[in-house]
């Protein structure tokens, strides 16, 4: 099967790429390396130091024989896109190539609009380019569950049957996300749900959980593959960070009370569940959606099991809330969809964040402790972080 | 009170200013003119002549001693929007500066992109500048009926209160819009109670539906105060376009079956319901939807209406629907917001189609037969109109 993925040098599209290239589809990547520049923005940095995409993609040539094609632009080049598109005919897309973190969205009213022009018009650069050049082709679109927000009802696949006033109908799960970046996605599903509407095409929306994890089979092949391994507060995520503080011998930073939870995922299932998603499409004209997560944690669940895997001595801190969201809430979610295609979730173990306190301690000296305070106020006028 | 009326060079922008201004309220208006802008795209003009803002305020002025400040720029310029509010200093914001019609929305690519930029930066822009520079300025966003689309459920105002297993939430209405300009609004809607809810702004959305007439007590005052009239396929509204067809004895073009059902209101009716919003803000934080229309009715019972009322005689065309959309659904509204606060209902009457033809009369030979002709397919990969 041929694959595109986009945001392929990111966090979770170069593992995607390896991941499926191994699997045997024929994968090309394609980025405009947005997010390296994020980082010098931030003064942030991986921890692991990861190649270039060009020292990437021949390590893995060189490793297994497979090769992976390498486009570079950006998807709100409309030019770009289709040219993309028509040169290597994908029976599907994976599309991870949005700006991706809620902090940065929330810096100020630049990043708020940068955020949503570069996802919703990329987004619909896609899905405009698959109208025009070939209906048949796939969307495999990255989402988040932070598109749901925390409602006081069960969480279901994207679409919820409802009855009122003695009439049903079955609609978009209503949603009430918690930050720009989120709403960028909201829209997205929206856009994209007209789209599989209106043209017939096919795509798979998933909502993704708060990934950790840093290894793969295929990273893990040589130091060359690497992926990213983010821990500083704007695109660290939850978990990562807190065994970064916990090797660093730093406090777990939890934002209030942590009894805020979220969908989590490891990121092995996460390559699995794209996997799954490409080789099983979506019929044309569906707009089907997914919850990629394996189960639900507190924050502050997360960092005493960051706590009690540790073998130092490991503190928690409880900063001020620097978001709006609450802290005790309802939270029960459906995530069915892709067991039923064959997902066998990895739960977090004590041996997986093992594995990250050994990857935190190898590069513990590159670490960068400003970059882990929160500094960006969803209350305020626009501090810079 | 000091209202800043965001497009208020448009065919319902300028009628507003005029009605608030009559009211006795201190009245601006913005615009950035690129709805005439459009005409020249299109080829298309207003049936009736309107005069440049500068004129129109001018003769307001003459006229009744009363002046209209006037803001020429765009909102997607962020420096021109916090001037704007920094100078004149609203108590209120009616917000009517969007790209506002769907077929123009679908042309192409290049116009779906336009439409959602346009409208979704803007009114970010807007809400960070009411955040900065005073949180308690009302926002009054013209919202629209499409945003729910036809959904087999009673359609609430804005909000929904739902069971799912047992368990209840107040959501977001789920939205199912017939277009990228529709989507616009739905995205510009979840930006908004984002806003309210984590910055505790106060903004009003009206969902707006088909507005159907050309005169208001203002702008019969005088030629040189009259609004716009359109008639054309791209951003003429349904009565409207069948009262010109009417009088020039061409058919009037119904898509489909005309089965459709949709929510109309008079011109005189938008103006007030804008009025009593104002002087009726919302709460700090709140969020709050009016359904602002007063009727329904098929898009084939206002032909057969318009053609009754017409002393010659009307054929009625059915032409193969452009849209993608039910032409047969249920179709039942909560509208009682607005009649709470003191709407008092102008329905669809033979009086008022009269008054449009004898406009149509006046102006008939201005009437240009080719931009009535539907040339924007939902389906299609681009077409030019």
């Amino acid at each position: 099967m041929r694959v595109l993925v986009l945001g392929g040098d990111g966090y979770l599209g170069w593992a995607t790429a390896l991941y499926l290239s191994q699997c045997g589809h024929d994968v090309a990547v394609a980025d405009n390396f947005v997010r390296r520049q994020y980082d010098f923005e931030l003064g942030a940095d991986s921890l692991v130091p990861i190649e270039s995409l060009q020292v990437r993609t021949a390590a893995w040539r060189e490793l297994t024989g497979k090769s992976i094609e390498m486009f570079v632009g950006d998807l709100t080049d409309a030019d770009f896109t289709y040219q993309m598109i028509k040169d290597f005919r994908p029976e599907s897309v994976v599309h991870f190539a949005e700006q991706r973190a809620a902090p940065y969205s929330m810096i100020d009213r630049k990043h708020a609009v940068y955020t949503q022009v570069n996802n919703v018009v990329g987004t619909l650069n896609l899905l405009y380019a698959i109208n025009e050049i070939d209906r048949d082709i796939h969307l495999v679109k990255l989402g988040t569950m932070g598109e749901y927000g925390t409602p006081n009802i069960d969480i279901e696949e994207g679409w919820l049957e409802l009855e009122h006033k003695g009439r049903t109908d079955r609609v978009l799960f209503p949603k009430r996300p918690g930050s720009f970046y989120h709403l960028s996605k909201v829209h997205d599903s929206h856009n994209m749900e007209f789209a599989c509407r209106i043209w017939g095409l096919r795509a798979t929306d998933l909502n993704q959980g708060v990934v950790y994890g840093q290894q793969t089979a295929e990273t893990m092949l040589d130091d060359r593959l690497a992926t990213r391994f983010d821990y500083d507060a704007v695109f660290g995520t939850v978990l990562n960070r807190f065994v970064v503080q916990a090797v660093l011998g730093h406090p777990l930073t939890v934002y209030g009370s942590g009894g805020q939870t979220r969908g989590i995922i490891d990121i092995r299932d996460t390559v699995r569940c794209i996997q799954l998603a490409c080789e099983n499409p979506a019929d044309p004209g569906e707009f089907r959606v997914f919850n990629q997560m394996t189960e639900s944690m507190s924050v502050l669940d997360i960092a005493r099991t960051v706590a009690e895997c540790y073998p130092g001595e490991v503190t928690i801190d409880h900063l001020e809330n620097p978001r709006v969201e609450y802290e005790q809430h309802y939270y029960n979610v459906t995530h069915s969809g892709l067991v039923e295609l064959g997902l066998e979730p990895h739960l977090l173990s004590d041996t997986l964040i093992t594995s990250l306190f050994d990857i935190a301690k190898r590069y513990g000296d590159r670490a960068n402790l400003e970059t882990m305070r929160p500094g960006v106020d969803w209350r305020g006028t626009g501090g810079q972080p």
